[in-house]
């Protein structure tokens, strides 16, 4: 039998902070895969049992495995029965065409790390690239993709593609075509109560690239944007990148905290607020932090990021309007995407700014990429100008109410353990660990724990510090079996990290 | 008769810097827009005649008319036979759906202009946002769209996205779709000598998507970048608007002149280069030059962005390899985009990174937009492995070359009034004034005239700095015949210029 290679990548995997920000098990997966990639760890070579692995790097035998399971899927590595692991004879990309036949590899690596921009390394030290979702309970921000009515886009995308003239083919306007930002104006108008005009409307490709348009076109390096915390982490990597300081606002039961903010840094250039439903924890903004949070951009030539990601769906209670629609001074950038209420693939979203902004916006559109592509809007206006976003949202509407009541029912059987957030709009909803339990519930490990047996949730600790740890449910994916079946392994989860706690 | 409101805007237009880069018709043009749409200029108030206007704005008559003409075609203007021009009743986008009932207008504007970032404050020195290209010639980078098999590619967009499962539905991977990764990498080590596995390619959406990428994983603000001198202006707006500083570096008849770059700050971090048919010049860059700037990357920690946006074409002499395929070192960024050779509203392009910095662009690329959108990117990986992207660039390359031919033949009567530059790759030809005409020759004048007469052509001067002034053609977009009419009109506007150089 072959010596292991273990040897090659524990010194590896030991080196990782264990905070780097990603859970054991995917730096363990990343490791051995660079190691197989690199060459480290050559075709066929069997690797060391999971027991091995585990003592060798001081990590649970249940981390090593789904790590192994992950590598598995990918085909990096293959079990063969009685046998053991081995990596994988073909690597899952490598053997693809390219590669000239005059050179068998590609340039010759340097010996020394690249020397990457400081953007860049704050950038690796907050990694979130997508990998493909998956979609079972309760992926949070994922929709339920069978509810998208794909005949419907695929013949308006068909009709639009046959269209004569060039409109679709050619360069287009950096700030959208006209059909889009018109049909997008009168949406968010009539729905959030948006006031706007068609020329306010500029087309991107998606929140997060809205944010980067904000942050080049109002802030300097160094300049400080306030973000909710916890809060949706791609946003603040984003500001990031752009050379902004990030801001850890507190969020309480009334939405950022804008007098902690205040204290914070009030001269801060923008502030990335989710005030229709707070990403993750699920509250709403009160009336008085809106207007608090206004009267800051204006006295302080602040300007407020309204990102409205699932303002069209609100169960209970009546919508409150978006915070752009209260604004009296050109303050608010708001912010909506397709790609959360119709599909993620699609990557069409759009900023609507004030009108003072609409030159700066569309240049830095141009420079970053020219413009959206010209077919999807082209389809995606008929989508909406023919009623079928109207139809659509009422439709989800009703279905994820209905999984929302289930889960909220079927979660009360979670009350000794969780305290829930509200559950009144969007997607999904938050746990938060009952104070009793103590603080020590390592909720990335429970998460880790759910993952093993199918079900995906996301510990609230991803979302930055917050005062407690929890989980984060999208109920939007689940039916009322999955939920009853998701719930039941939730709390196995909690009860089994619990019983690790008390033994230790 | 109304007074005329010709007041209101003449002090804004002379207020204007005649060098801002933008041609006279096109200040005027969007002056007499800012003030319709403000408000300054009501609904039906009539304009001062062309005449009128010409005096009080100190400017050519043909000028004025030409930004009317302009305004008249986007509806911001009305012509009445007899009764002179007149700012329409219906603004063209103001009367689209929007604007909530209870108030009549957006948010309130500031009386201030916003306080823009100094990287939105570089943007607006240099606009270059696009608009609907017009396909006349001789439109310079834009690919005749009739030769484009559309029937083929929405055959296959539509199998796409017929396809069962979610892969184009759900999110994607920041890097892009698997088999399109593996697609571009076997295209790009086949026909440009490039040496990659997939792996090495990041799918972005456009040229200027992955220099900023480059930019934001290589530089920190205030770091500089070569670029060549005349260039690619859009992109040395993306490198700007990632807080870099432009190094303008001359290129003579063999490309960018490294000496020059070396003498003008050797510790540049970047050097953004067309090696294989320059940009707009239609230079090659010798084997000595391209040897020096890999000799300077490697030894002073400097990378090279290679811009290879139309090396697919190349119809005399032998195609020469990218610079990718020659680096031993990882220090070449290799761009390609599918934008230019398949058609603009695409929006799908692609760099092939060295190994070391591929965590590092993806890191980027999620931080900006998520990843492409997914469908046409399947779309496009279809295209490709099923033969059509070959089929598509062997008949074009046949169209082209026809045109190249007939272009250098009838471009021989004008041998009195330019000198043309290669012509053996591309889209596009330069012709350089010749130095008997005198230096003053005002290549954007000339340029206006030909697009009044329905013939677009770039004056070089728009690339930057250069020696001479002169013209930039695309031949790829004209028939023979439209080649002859062109250049009869290119002649009439050239001897036009003379004769008024003549007599001032």
């Amino acid at each position: 039998m072959a010596k292991h290679a273990g040897s090659v990548f524990c010194v590896d995997v030991t080196g990782l902070e264990p905070d780097s920000g990603q859970p054991a098990y995917a730096r363990i997966c990343e490791r051995i895969r660079a190691a197989i990639v690199s060459g480290a760890l050559a075709p066929n070579a069997r690797l060391p049992s999971g027991r091995t692995l585990a003592q060798d790097l001081g990590v649970a035998r249940n981390t090593v495995d789904w790590a192994l399971d992950q590598l598995v899927a990918d085909g990096y590595i293959v079990r063969r029965r009685g046998a053991g692991s081995f990596v994988a004879a073909r690597l899952p990309e490598r053997d693809a065409p390219p590669l000239t036949p005059a050179r068998a590899a590609g340039p010759v690596a340097e010996t020394e790390p690249p020397r990457l921009s400081r953007r860049a390394q704050a950038l690796r030290a907050y990694p979130g690239h997508y990998t493909a979702a998956s979609a079972v309970p309760f992926t949070p921000s994922l929709p339920p993709i069978a509810a998208f009515p794909r005949a419907v886009w695929n013949r308006l995308l068909q009709r639009e593609a046959g269209k004569p003239g060039d409109e679709y083919w050619q360069y287009g306007a950096s700030n959208g075509l006209p059909a889009l930002r018109s049909a997008i104006a009168a949406h968010a108008s009539a729905m959030r109560a948006v006031r706007c005009s068609p020329e306010q409307v500029v087309v991107v490709t998606s929140t997060q690239q809205a944010v980067e348009l904000a942050a080049k076109v109002l802030a300097d390096p160094g300049d400080a944007a306030w973000c909710e915390t916890p809060g949706y982490q791609p946003v603040q990597h984003c500001l990031r990148a752009a050379g902004m300081e990030v801001v850890a606002v507190p969020v309480d039961d009334s939405g950022l905290n804008v007098e902690a903010a205040l204290a914070l840094n009030a001269s801060a250039r923008l502030a990335y607020v989710t005030p229709a439903h707070q990403y993750p924890l699920g509250v709403e903004m009160s009336l008085q932090r809106r207007k608090a949070l206004l009267a800051w951009a204006h006295s302080h030539d602040g300007y407020v990021l309204e990102d409205d990601y699932d303002g069209d769906y609100r169960y209970l209670g009546r919508p409150i309007a978006s915070l752009q629609g209260m604004d009296e001074h050109g303050r608010v950038i708001y912010i909506g995407s397709f790609n959360k209420i119709l599909f993620p693939g699609l990557r069409i979203a759009y900023a609507i700014v004030p009108e003072a902004l609409i030159a700066g916006f569309v240049d830095a559109k141009h420079a970053a990429d020219g413009h959206t592509a010209l077919l999807m809007q082209g389809a995606l206006a008929a989508f909406i100008h023919e009623g079928h976003l109207g139809r659509h949202l009422r439709k989800t509407r009703a279905l994820y109410d209905e999984r929302r009541i289930a889960f909220v029912e079927q979660a009360a059987a979670l009350a000794d353990l969780l305290d829930f957030g509200p559950a009144i709009a969007g997607m999904h909803v938050a746990g938060l660990f009952k104070r009793e339990l103590g603080r020590g519930l390592d909720d990335r490990a429970i998460a880790e724990t759910c993952a093993r047996a199918g079900i995906v949730v996301h510990p609230l600790s991803k979302y930055g510090a917050s005062e407690r740890s929890g989980l984060v449910f999208g109920f939007a994916g689940a039916t009322r079996a999955d939920t009853r079946a998701g719930l039941a392994i939730v709390r196995r989860a909690i009860e089994a990290a619990l019983a690790h706690d008390a033994a230790n």
